[in-house]
């Protein structure tokens, strides 16, 4: 289990059982063993899709509230990655699969999306850009977890390809770059002792709440469209 | 049923059935027969507790986006009225109920909440002050017209308070100026033939998610908690 | 000097002398002795209506970046006080210098006037509440510390209707209250010893330049418009 | 003079003589000609490379409330150039000349630089996309017809370097693309005819107040630091 810097294994082990819930929920040990129905990845996928754009939206968000040059680069290379490179790959991903763009465009936004997304793009607004970094955090980094986790320990290759994705170099690169981020913003907002900040429970709580909105994304995937 | 203005019967009917699954939930219908089981209610006090302090938020986000002094200064005093009187009403409701302001806070927020509430900011944040309207419109004059029919049609004492306040000169008033604020920021925006601009079906699209929100709200106040 | 609460002393100490280029402005000492041309007068009334339109906005934004009911419940009283109160008075001490609302609303803003309250919106939305609040400071309290001084020192009633709104136990209630607001807010944000805070330096840089707009204001004033 | 689009040229038009002012301002026309002071030029370097890190910020801004993914990656990209090249290429220049990045990092930001980049953010925050847009576009869209004149008229290569960026290929594909953006957004905001939009003058008045507060910027540099 990789840390990726030194905040996220603080926060993840804040979250405690949800944080498992959320790791090792069906819908990803669907995955490893290969016994996750077709139907429910599709699903998934197209709700994947609207949640890229919308998470895209926080991560720029993310560039108009940082403090250094250097932050905004990161954040900037970030929202670059997702809208040309991971919406791209989706839409590649669905087109493979018989879902036009015109059908993922078309698509409902699920209950569990709005929840998820809107949550850490509130984050953003009435907090700082730790608030957000800590909302943004179970999913780019919980990916990488499942994602190096199911690459060791998949027995199936009906999802290779979505496991390769987030167990390849370029993610893990990205997952090793935003733990840094956090723990820059994190030392510059809260000092040596982050645990001793009187925000800490607040930042755990904003970890957690997203933590339990991914369990949400990942049921959502499973109930039938 | 009242129009409250001329905009929001063309979202409503816009918004077909979705509408009425809102407006004639069976949370709805349990409070007008007297039937809904108490647990449903306080479940949902203590949600809406939450919501409003949300919805609160999105009012005073409501005055940033204004345009004239004359829309901040109503939307100023329904920011007021939700946290002095609303939220304040709340807590009184609560506690007769024996729930303490302290149980208030400490609630987890549940996921429907989180939908809605972020939801509607998030409408706010991308878009302007009629886009923000469009997401507020449905819990204020969904609730005036609920109120107002179950003020007539109520069979049961058991929600009498509940629905005297939404029912009550007072609140069916603060239905009327919302009315009138979304037909003058519609006119300043869209011109005298709103349905003609390129931005009605995103517009009734706002209406029609946060009415399915509503939606999802009534259920998750008949799930146990 | 009133201090109203520990923090703002220590903002103002830091400032250094911009707080006292501020607060001992030509504009200020010509309302003290009455040597403050009408003209120069009327012209800051202009600019100053549409600056407290754009800081009532900064106080809504609070009401979204509050964490608990109280705070929210300080920021929109502010903001009612600021729209409902002070702009109508604006409104009706220009009437009676012979300058009509449809004058004041068809004012352009001056620069120093966008400076100001567009920086003050976005240490909000770039920031968290703490943020937001080191920006509002020098307005809100620098006006308490000028009223309060001039309240006693002026040896002329040319300005007396000025001096006694802002040196009024009204006002100086207005600064007391958000006075302790800030202290609440960065207790919770900081600890214990704020100075100790990696973020001070930020802090006191927010404060300083918000101070040094103001004396940008006032010179604004001075300036035949 | 190019047009860039449909939409522009009738904002230009539409800010008169401002318009003007700042395209054929004594700081351009110092650029020209080379009778520019080398100071002015460095004291403008500085203040535009705290600029141009505002102006990604509004960028970022943008991608927030972009409505269709061609939009985001539009807007992405902007930001990106900005970041990794705009702003890259300022650092470069500033070196030459002799100015450390430490000491571009250190300066102060000038009132002008507060007033016109946090009202380009405001103008996102209040209002809509096409909003953010319009208060964008003086600086993209002047910076590319100031370029292309002086690529054509320029009797002096003491500025050729700053010519050569902005009459380039890349920098007027830029204006193209922002053009094209500008129309696509108008044309789904407002619909075929955005004269007649009740918006158009406010949306104008955005345009010509951002126009003014170039020409402070352009003045700014010209004033000893």
């Amino acid at each position: 289990m990789s840390d990726y810097g030194r905040l996220f294994p603080r926060w993840r082990d804040a979250a405690g059982p949800e944080w498992t819930r959320y790791t090792r929920h069906a819908f990803v040990e669907g995955m490893r063993d290969g016994s996750l129905p077709r139907a429910a990845f599709l699903h998934y996928l197209v709700q994947d899709y609207i949640f890229l754009i919308h998470f895209s939206r926080a991560w720029a968000l993310a560039v108009t509230k940082a403090e250094t040059v250097e932050e905004m680069r990161l954040c900037a290379a970030t929202v670059n990655a997702l809208i040309n490179e991971e919406i791209a790959l989706h839409v590649k991903t669905c087109a493979e699969a018989g879902l036009s763009e015109e059908a993922l465009e078309a698509a409902d936004e699920a209950a569990e999306n709005l929840a998820y997304t809107r949550y850490v793009l509130d984050a953003g607004h009435s907090g700082d850009m730790l608030d957000l970094l800590a909302a943004l955090a179970p999913c780019v980094l919980g990916y990488g977890e499942i994602g190096a986790r199911l690459g060791a320990e998949a027995t199936s290759d009906a999802y290779r390809d979505w496991i390769d994705t987030y167990a390849g170099a370029d993610y893990q690169g990205v997952c090793t770059d935003v733990g840094a981020l956090i723990d820059t913003v994190a030392a510059r907002t809260l000092g040596d002792d982050p645990q001793a900040s009187p925000r800490w429970p607040a930042l755990c709580r904003r970890f957690a709440t997203a933590t339990r909105l991914e369990v949400g994304f990942w049921d959502m995937g499973l109930r039938p469209a």
